[in-house]
């Protein structure tokens, strides 16, 4: 299904320029490196726009953001939007500051944004802060279930139409939809959220995807949201055979995602289309 | 002895903000999410307030200080104040620059700390930056040993009495004081200081223990020393049996810590009161 | 062959300040400390200069400079030039944007530098600003192989005299000149580049293993250079073992670079001198 989608970002090594935070700017490093980009961190004003330049997707994440580096997502994010190269928004921990919610509010603004990736709680901060005050239905629970999964739906494709991004919202059933399609993932394994930055690296992986295939972003995002939670099973069940814990689990992710493979991710990804 | 302690923390999965180092920042939230907590990092002055706001504990730590995070940690200082949620500081470093040591008298004079935590050299730093010049006895080797351990505990104590604050001094032997009562643990392995961020990650680990027992600071910090020493044994001695060296007992290190428990804990720390 | 030169870092466990990116300033910390040294890393202006004088070398590395950072390396550079300590630099990504290759040339005009460590592309941007427009060879391809060897021999001793730095440039085979002499090193592993970091590591490790031996920087940097390459084989023979991937191939480099001594890098290395 995403034979081609793979295929393209082990052959292009694309370069993708990552505007990120300082918690798990490593792992994203690491795990781009290891699913076939090459990845560049750089975020000070004066360069920020000639790295984008020699790119083929931007990363903003807003995890420890500040007024220096804000400034450089924005220099970068028009940059990319002038070349036409995918930007991919991670809105990490929306909503838990009011500095978070007007960022994440003028990075849509000042950008065209081409994906967001986030859990539930992030993407709703962000749909306040991309629409009217109703944007957000607060009936909403903070995960996708099987009970709520038609209303998630529903939000996620009118999201993507209000911001024309791709809407990655990942949970324990992982939802991703532009404002025709959507494919709903079930890979993946709860221990994950006992590793810091597996969403801020699913971004990076998105970045890289994204950047090797920019024609065919909703299925590039799709294919690395259950790249990354393959990653996280086959993680899972080599930690319990080593008997290991979050720390050994880390690690076995990144080695996981520098083996996938097509035929990995096809025998593995629990995926339909809705 | 600690049951309670950890119990409370697995149960509540309490938020700590911290302001701290990009060397060590990775290892920390994800010590702190093996531990039970829920680890979020922020320092920008525009939102330090409103994350501290949701968070039961604080975490100062001053390894890569600078002039625009020392005035977030005095912002958050002060909200976590005004909430009467526990402060932990970690003035790594000080004493090693005039900076990092006013810092710590600055921090010490702006906001009321609940746990100091460092090796020796530092709380003597942070003794002389708290008290008058004769705070720090010359004579107070750099380690806690059999010999100097009864000076060593006055001298902890005194300085609890002057800052209100349970002291932590880490080293071979670990001394956890307040005015009155007094913890010596004997768990650790030396080549834990070969990786970098034992300090750090045990500051954390307190921030998640205190965050989550509000009202036993003295008990939740003696805790927090007994798991990650106890951690660092067992991690040393299955790094041994792999054959591995300091990368793989970092590893293993954040493995115990998720699989710590209060069966695991009373039946390997070494800890004695006075 | 380079025995002393270890025994030195072990014996002496030289104190390192490091001004670099937070993209792998962990896995610096890390290395350093495996290798034998001790690392510090602080940025701020205010606190530099105390830092680079309780050290026996400093680390400068542009991964992510920014305008506050690029002043704390003037200072403390200067300062460790007052104090005739060895600097290393590590160019990295110069070349990429106008911004660094100009603070490469800013560096380099304020500082003496000891050693330059990069790979091919980033030590020609060097040359280009350090020397004439006409300093890089436009033939001389972006590494370094059997055939163009003698080419890049000539330039790396060539701008080993325009800079008074010993020059090191890493690839398939890495190349150590001053301007009499040379090592090259045919050590490493092709994965260690899916790994971030390997190169800021290296870097790193250069500088312990300078600060323990000042009189004899090309020597101490060709050890690090061999040391650092077979470290990457031994990880990737283990890796193919345990059936890991990148993640637990950087673990494993760790673990060697802990576990290295004259005896195992005698019996590995495969270094000539020219």
């Amino acid at each position: 299904m995403f034979e081609a989608i793979l295929e393209n970002v082990r052959r292009k090594t694309p370069l993708v320029h990552a505007i990120t935070n300082y918690v798990t700017v490593n792992d994203c490093a690491n795990i781009a490196l290891a699913c076939g980009g090459s990845p560049i961190m750089a975020d000070e004003a004066g360069e920020v726009e000639d790295i984008t330049s020699i790119c083929n997707a931007l990363v903003l994440n807003i995890g420890t953001l500040n007024e220096r580096t804000v400034q450089s997502m924005i220099l970068a994010g028009k940059k990319a939007n002038a070349l036409c190269r995918p930007v991919i928004l991670d809105p990490v921990g929306a909503g838990a500051s009011a500095l978070r919610t007007k960022t994440v509010q003028r990075l849509l603004e000042e950008i065209k944004v081409s994906v967001i990736r986030g859990n539930m709680s992030e993407i709703k901060a962000v749909a306040g802060a991309a629409a009217d005050t109703k944007g957000v239905d607060a009936g909403l629970n903070d995960a996708v279930t099987d009970e709520n999964v038609h209303e998630a739906i529903r939000f996620a494709k009118d999201l993507s139409a209000k911001t024309g991004a791709v809407i990655a919202i990942t949970g324990a059933i992982d939802l991703v939809a532009d404002q025709s399609k959507v494919y709903l993932v079930r890979n993946g394994h709860p221990l994950m959220a006992k590793i810091t930055g597996t969403g801020c690296m699913l971004s990076e992986v998105t970045g890289c995807y994204c950047a090797a295939n920019p024609e065919k972003l909703l299925e590039a995002t799709a294919a690395a949201v259950c790249a990354m939670g393959l990653c996280g099973e086959l993680a899972f069940r080599k930690m319990q055979k080593t008997e290991g814990g979050t720390g050994t689990l880390r690690t076995y992710l990144i080695d996981y995602m520098s083996n996938m493979s097509p035929s990995l991710l096809n025998g593995g990804m629990r995926v339909e289309t809705r």
